[in-house]
C-alpha cells in the first residue's frame, strides 16, 4: 500500500488538496493518501521546513512526501525529487528542504523535468495538480527517480537561511520561536541536544527568558506544574517548548513565531 | 477502488463528514473517500457548484461526487443521482448542479427514491447520513442508478440562477467576483474562453478594473510581476483570476464575492 | 479492511494527527483512518464525550475509536481500551468514555501497559503518537485486547460529571446547551425520549425557552417555519435542537454551550 503525505498551505476551503487526491488516484487507484497540514501559513517556505522534519521519520520507508508551499509557481525555479533516508519528497526548488539536507543521508535528488509524467496542460498556477499529483503517484508506483529528470548536486539545491540558536557573548544560549501550536505551546528552535551541550557547559541550573518572563528549570510532563503554571519541556518534535499546563502559554507570555528565547 | 469524493457546508469541527464516512465504509469497506471540502459556506448553493464543477474532471470516471449543501433538507425537494461525462454525482435537487448541467453531456438523472438502499432510520435534518452516504455507496458498489428510482428530464432539475458575463452598453465585459481563495486570489465568473472571444472583437489592448482600480494585460505566472504588484492571470479552474504576486489581492482591492469585474 | 476513527484536539494546522496516521499505516498498512474531528475544543473532554457517542454506531463493528483528548498526557492517568458493542475504545482514563459506559454493553476494558505496542521512545506530551496510534494499529490487525494490559473493572473507570436534564420544582424540564454546529443549531442535552416522558406526564402542549425567548411546539423538519423563524427539532443525534430555518440560532438567542435551556 504505497503512501502519499502532503503538507501545502492551500487551507481548508478550497477544492486545491482534494484535486490534487483527484489526480493522484487518478495515477494510482491504490495509493494511501495522508494529510499533514493544508494550513501551512500562506507562502511560508520555514514553516513547512519544520512540518517535514518533524513529521516524515514517523511514517514507513518509500513514503512520498509532497510539499507544495510554492510562493514562485511558474516561475524558473524548478521543481525537484529527493530520496533521503529512504523516503521519498518532491517539492519545488524554493529552500523548503533546507532542514533535511541538512545533516542527513541524501541519497539522490534530481529535477523534475519529464513531461510524460505531467498532466496534459500544464497551469502556470498549480504545479501541485498538473506536476506534483502526477509524479508523486508515478513514484508509488514504483518510478524510479532517474526517470523524471537529471540529477542535481546537493550543493546546487536552494536552502534558506534558518536561524540556529547560539551562545550569546553573554554566555546564554539564545534561539528562536519557531511557531506556537495549537493549544498555545511555544515551539523553539533550541533542540534538546542544544540544551543539554549548554547545559554541560554550566555550573548553575538554567533558566528559561520569553518576554520579559523567566521560568526555572526542565520539566519532564506538562502536569509536573499547577495548572495554569508555565513550564518548559522537550516537545514532541525534539525541541524545546514552552507550555502552561492546561493554559495557553502563547497568550500569557504575548510570544509569536519569530520573537526570541533565552536560556541563561 | 472505487472513489467516493464529498463537498459539504459540515465545517471541520462537528461530526458530520466522519459519520458520513462511517456509513460509506460500513456499505463498501473498499471505498477510497476523498474530501474535496467541507467548508462551502454554510447552505452556499452557488459556491458548492463552482466547486464540484471545478473538481471533477481530475478524478477518474465513475467516481461518486456526493454533495451536501441543503437548506431544504427533509421537504419536499427530492434527492438526485447523474450520471454526467462518465461521473456519478448525488445530491438535493436544489440547484447544486446547475454547472453540471448546463452544457455537457448528461448521460441520466434518476430522483433517489427507493428506501432499500437507504439507513433504516431516516432523520429529516441529515440525509447526508442516512441517504446520500448509503446510496453513494451503493453505486461505488456498481448498483445501476436505475435501481434507486426513477428517471426525471434534465428540464425537470431544479437549475439556479448563475451570473453570467455580459458585454455593457458601453462594450465592456462586465462579470463577478465568484470567489476568494486562501491567499486572497479573486476569482471571477469569466472564462478564459470569455475574454479571448471579448479580445477579438476589440481593437486594442484591454484593461481590467475591480473597484476604482485598473490593471493592463494578461499575465502568465504570478511572478511576471514584482512582489505586492496586482495581475490579472488565468487561474487553475480556467476563470479569469486577479491576484498580486506573493501578496492578498481581495485585500489590496477590498473585493468580495458578488462584487462587479469590468474588462474595459 | 480495518477502519480507524480519530477524535482529538490537535486542530487542522500542526503535524500532529497527520503523524498518528504514519504511525498507524506503518504498523497496519491497510487500515481505513477516518477523522471524526481533530477540532475539539482544547482538553474538552465532555465535548469529544458527546462526539463519540454521537458517531460510533455509524461505524461497522470492529472499527478501533481512538480518541486523543488528553490534558492530563504523561501524568499518572492511565490509558484505556474498552471493547463496546463490538466496537473498540482507545483513550485516556479520564472520563472521555463517561457516556459510552453509562447504559451499554461492556464487553471488556484494559489498562494499556504493554511496551511491546508502544513506539520505542515514548514521549510524555504525545502519546497520541507514541502509544494510542501503535496500539490501535495492532488492535486493527486483530490483535486481542487482554494482550496490551490488565483488565480494569467498569467501576475503576473515571467518568466525568454530565450533566443530565431535570425536573424542576416548578414542573419544568431543564436541560443545558452542549454545543452549538457549525449552522448555529444549539444542540441540547435533552433526548428526544426524555422530551416524551415529559410530555406523557403533562396536559397542555410544551413550550421551549432558551435566553429570554421562547418557541411552541416540536417541528419535525427545518422548513417547517418559514425562513429566518426559529423552530425545535430532534436532531441527528437524537437530542432535541434548536434551530432557525436558514439561519443561526446561536446568533439569534445569543446561546453558548453550558447555557440553560427549559421546557415547560
Amino acid at each position: 500500500m504505497p503512501i502519499i503525505s502532503l503538507i501545502t498551505d492551500f487551507g481548508n476551503i478550497d477544492e486545491y488538496s482534494g484535486v490534487m487526491k483527484g489526480v493522484i488516484l487518478s495515477v494510482n487507484p491504490c495509493a494511501t493518501i495522508v494529510d499533514i497540514s493544508h494550513n501551512v501559513g500562506s507562502q511560508d517556505i520555514v514553516q513547512a521546513a519544520y512540518l517535514i522534519e518533524a513529521a516524515y521519520k514517523f511514517f514507513p520507508k518509500k513514503t512520498v512526501h509532497v510539499m507544495v508551499v510554492d510562493p514562485g509557481v511558474g516561475s524558473v525555479r524548478a521543481d525537484v525529487a529527493a530520496k533521503i533516508e529512504g523516503h521519498f519528497f518532491l517539492a519545488p526548488d524554493n529552500g523548503v528542504l533546507s532542514l533535511l539536507l541538512e545533516k542527513r543521508d541524501v541519497e539522490l535528488i534530481i529535477k523534475v523535468e519529464n513531461k510524460k509524467y505531467f498532466l496534459d496542460c500544464i497551469s502556470p498556477v498549480f504545479h501541485g495538480r498538473d506536476i506534483f499529483a502526477p509524479v508523486s503517484a508515478h513514484i508509488s508506483k514504483g518510478v524510479q527517480l532517474e526517470e523524471f529528470g537529471p540529477l542535481i548536486l546537493k550543493d546546487d539545491i536552494k536552502r534558506i537561511n534558518i536561524e540556529k540558536p547560539c551562545v550569546s557573548y553573554k554566555g546564554e544560549l539564545v534561539g528562536a520561536i519557531i511557531s506556537v501550536d495549537r493549544f498555545g505551546n511555544i515551539i523553539t528552535n533550541i533542540k534538546k541536544t542544544d540544551l543539554n551541550n549548554f547545559i554541560k557547559s554550566r555550573k548553575k541550573e538554567v533558566v528559561f527568558q520569553v518576554g520579559g518572563c523567566k521560568i526555572g528549570g526542565l520539566s519532564e510532563k506538562y502536569t509536573d506544574v499547577k495548572p495554569n503554571k508555565p513550564l518548559v519541556i522537550t516537545g514532541s518534535r525534539g525541541y524545546i517548548e514552552i507550555a502552561v499546563n492546561c493554559g495557553d502559554a502563547s497568550e500569557l507570555f504575548s510570544a509569536k513565531p519569530g520573537d526570541t528565547v533565552k536560556i541563561l
